[in-house]
């Protein structure tokens, strides 16, 4: 099967596969954006002609996610890894406890990065098994009137899920970087949600927060400016240059998303795309293991191993050659990984299936 | 004269123009980059095909500016806003004073970001004149063994500039945003330059930190870990997700100023520019008027007024039917801008010097 410009099938875990659509478009407005006699890069993000491209990337966002009136969008840098210290250093104050669900990696940094902050309580580690398993939130003990809850609705390195919005009792924040826009999502259930583009939405380089209002006007006073929420929404995410190109980026893909049908067709996909995958591990026999425990399984990164790290390393050796590349898993669970976000072709799954089940033939 | 691809002449103060031949590579690859089957924006920041974009980018960088190997350089996230906190945060402890010197706007929003930290000696302050001047910095007075000595080489609002590199008893920490790679610097003055991109070197989203290895290895015990200068230089900028286009992109800026003949070229072609709008300023016999004083005249910002703000707008809506786009100055100095980057063709100088000449004869 051939891709259009001799493209492979990229099952990288971010940054990776855009909308082609969008690639086309980047690449055409780039000498001169829609007769602006400049590329969007040029661009003074202070201008009425960049105002309109962010202001319309903001409102598709908005829609997409159908996000109340009573929250703010903010398209900040840093990544997620920052809002993981921009959090509790503006809501973990001094005799107040955050909770934090570890069910994964990025759950563990985020946590991580709060106790260098405050006292700070893990209601939930998966741990033990390797975090191949995801807990029932709503079932969890948490500490008595916690600043908030925290957790990770999907772990790209283990492959492992949460598709539900709780109904908790404390303030939910929540990093949602690498599954944003793969189903819709009940956004009232959250105080903060966080998301850096480069799964989901764009390139590397820009972080998404969509904050309730009552949490931008518990900004601590005298907060570093870059850290802090109130400022940032007081300036529409531009107190300093924001990253305009990953911003725009990410509105051609807001705008293709929407053309094809909007987040439920983003979750049909997705659960068709996994689906091969997981079939395709399930069907050989065990010559493929899934590392996630079918019930926690995610619809965006998908784990499993081989009999040894010899096999492991022909099995990604002859998928590049077939144009299936990316597909190394993080050294902490091993085998492979197959990444594949929203953008991700239907297609390239099925040739990864065919692919493991000749594989598993040939080194059965 | 007609412009490549219809583009106007684009001077705004940043964002702002890239060079012509730096985006067209940029477009060509877009779809498919050099063969690998992907965009940039596409690929594994941890694969090899970006680490080799990476590692030549950063050493372009290095030898345009004589790096010595006593300094390590950062692509980070944030902006030159966020260094004005991060700088503070590992340098400036209990019982020091860091001193500021403030010849502009940015200056100002440095030294006000470190006094959220710790004591400030304010070493000069340029407010009586509205910033139209810059102090000799060997001559100031500074407090006794301040923790750093901190300026702003060139300030884009007021159009002043510090176009030397002092020899100072303590660190010395610059913001170079708006004019590095404009002359040859002699880095080894320096304690830690921080500039972001998008002046002389990209897109908005990429900070660049030169910073020498003493103060590497100063950073304090449990800091965060994004403000954490050592983890950043241990991970060699990629503890997360870098901004991988915006620097694969300044990449191709380095790229264009070696083959224009590197930082001396830049030079003469930036006083070639300046000087041909401060003449047209000198020749109108008082029409326009330059903010700076000769002594500080920036050859990346020229400031000028005219007589009203009747004219200035007129003047303004003109230039941009002529397609000299961006020339209104930031209200704190009123009047008109240029901003004129590395990027910037000289004609266009020309073009609005010729525009400038016979505006002032028609309105004078």
């Amino acid at each position: 099967m051939s891709q259009p410009y001799s493209r492979v099938f990229n099952f990288s875990a971010g940054p990776c596969t855009l909308p082609v659509s969008a690639l086309e478009e980047a690449r055409d407005g780039m000498l001169n954006w829609n007769g602006s006699g400049m590329s969007v890069m040029e661009m003074s993000h202070r201008g009425k002609v960049y105002e309109g491209i962010f202001s319309e990337t903001e409102a598709n966002l908005r829609k997409l996610l159908g996000i109340p009136e009573n929250y703010k969008i903010l398209f900040l840098q840093g990544g997620a890894s920052f809002q993981n210290t921009m959090i509790p250093m503006n809501y973990l104050r001094e005799g107040q406890t955050a909770d934090y669900v570890v069910s994964g990696a990025w759950g563990k940094k985020s946590q991580e990065a709060a106790k260098l902050i405050g006292n700070v309580h893990t209601a939930f580690d998966g741990k033990a098994g390797n975090y191949n398993d995801v807990p029932d939130l709503e079932s969890l003990q948490y500490s008595d009137d916690p600043a908030y809850i925290h957790f990770t609705t999907n772990e790209t390195i283990h492959g492992v899920e949460i598709a539900s919005d709780p109904s908790l009792k404390a303030p939910v924040v929540c990093d949602m970087s690498s599954d944003i826009l793969s189903r819709p999502v009940d956004i009232s259930k959250y105080a903060l949600i966080y998301a850096g583009a480069q799964k989901n939405m764009g390139p590397a380089g820009v972080t998404v927060v969509i904050i309730r209002d009552d949490l931008v006007a518990k900004v601590p006073e005298k907060q570093h400016p870059m850290m802090d929420y109130k400022l940032m929404v007081e300036n529409d995410s531009m107190y300093n240059t924001p990253p305009c190109w990953g911003i725009y980026v990410c509105g051609l893909v807001y705008k293709w998303v929407i053309a094809q049908g909007g987040l439920a067709a983003m979750n049909k996909l997705a659960k068709d795309r996994s689906s091969l995958i997981y079939e395709a591990v399930e069907a050989s026999g065990g010559f493929y293991k899934g590392h996630a425990l079918p019930a926690s399984r995610s619809i965006m990164n998908v784990t499993f191993t081989l009999g040894s790290d010899e096999l492991t390393d022909k099995f990604i050796k002859e998928a590049k050659a077939e144009k299936l590349d990316g597909l190394k898993g993080h050294r902490s669970v091993g085998g492979c990984r197959a990444s594949i976000y929203n953008a991700f072709p239907v297609e390239g799954c099925q040739v990864l299936a065919n692919f493991m089940e000749d594989f598993a033939a040939k080194n059965g």
